[in-house]
């Protein structure tokens, strides 16, 4: 199966959870919009395509299914790419895990847009101050302890025990909140060993370094769910 | 199997959306915190339970299955209640769809809670105007257009063709939209008129209806995830 992967060409984002998945699996895919431009999706989000109907990007077309949401599209990935231990407890423990960092990606997104997303972080930046305060002080600490204990409970149980495309997402929520909270990840630092091993761990599997130092791996930048507005993060 | 449900006791909230569930297909479960308080969920929430360790509430108890997140305890649950259409192709899509009114939950939280969830609405008011006024006229209008053409779409294809556990949420959306916007939502009610006849058919399934007219069904509140702040609805 050859999958077409959905996404904006300009940004890591959502996308790169799925990105992610397909380059550790050694997938075959095709990164359309890479090809095509990001007008190649705009049939499917208007709905002159068969199939399913997706809210946004990213989309995944495997065959003649259209799936859209980025848990849900790892969760049908996840078995066929053999990046979910195998079953039943193990694969929806995965997915809840997923649905847990799609939240904690949502209030990462609203650090720097509280107010509207249509509208620029410049026009919301005193809200956005005050939410990644809180975000960094009372959300943050508490994702990171709570994944922390989902480690250190994963040993010799259900999920998580093997390689799966949870750890690959984790290595990514890692990755962007050092990008994003530079500061605010080093006060955190010494309560997250097994993140921060794992997170190591990924970045040395073969086919993710070979993809991380690939120009497919796009740069973290401001477009994106994580941003560097060094306002946003803690001081020094 | 008899599930046991886990959600707090004083609100409608995420939970809601299970309850209706396993109320609709008429599922042998037991609301848990109904009948041993709040306080039964902690061991759970604590890791002192074996199986998946939830983030937070809602979480179902499946025989020996922990599963938390309500659109992960959807997709178990939708099979095995009867709730989603036969086929991988319907399932997905039921997902994905639930996965989207999961991420319109938390749009529609903030808009009480736009700077932290830990702060009391009453202390973040302002913030609160402006992101009420971007709910109602950005993305309250493009969720709304996004189901609309879902169930469009959705006669005589994969999902939605039959009733399943989207249908169920999609009701519960609308009434909580209606009770927390009722001003907004007079504004959109001639876009959606096949989200309306949805919400009242759901409303007439004698499962529901009955559930409903019962003392299980909590009111809508200020403490839920749908409230009413008559300065956060549009003016009449």
């Amino acid at each position: 199966m050859r999958y077409e992967l959905y996404y904006w060409t300009g940004i890591q984002g959502r996308g790169e959870f799925i990105r992610l998945a397909l380059e550790d699996a050694a997938a075959d895919y095709v990164d359309v919009n890479r090809k095509r431009g990001d007008s190649a999706m705009m049939p499917f989000l208007r709905g002159k395509q068969e199939g399913a109907l997706p809210y946004a990007p990213p989309f995944l077309k495997a065959g003649r299914l259209v799936i859209a949401q980025t848990a849900t599209i790892l969760a049908y990935l996840g078995p066929r790419l053999g990046l979910v231990p195998g079953g039943l407890g193990a694969e929806i423990y995965a997915q809840q895990l997923q649905a847990t960092i799609t939240d904690l990606l949502a209030e990462v997104h609203d650090t720097h847009h509280p107010i509207a997303v249509d509208l620029y972080y410049e026009q919301q930046r005193s809200a956005a101050r005050k939410r990644a305060q809180a975000f960094r002080e009372e959300r943050l600490p508490k994702y990171l302890a709570y994944f922390e204990n989902v480690l250190e409970r994963g040993n010799g149980r259900q999920a998580l025990s093997r390689h799966s495309y949870v750890d690959l997402s984790l290595f990514q929520v890692v990755s962007g909140l050092d990008y994003a909270f530079p500061n605010a990840m080093q006060r955190v630092q010494k309560r997250m060993p097994r993140l921060r091993a794992l997170a190591g761990r990924i970045a040395e599997r073969p086919n993710v370094r070979a993809y991380l130092a690939s120009p497919r791996r796009i740069p973290f930048n401001q477009d994106g769910v994580f941003r560097h507005y060094p306002e946003l993060d803690s001081s020094r």
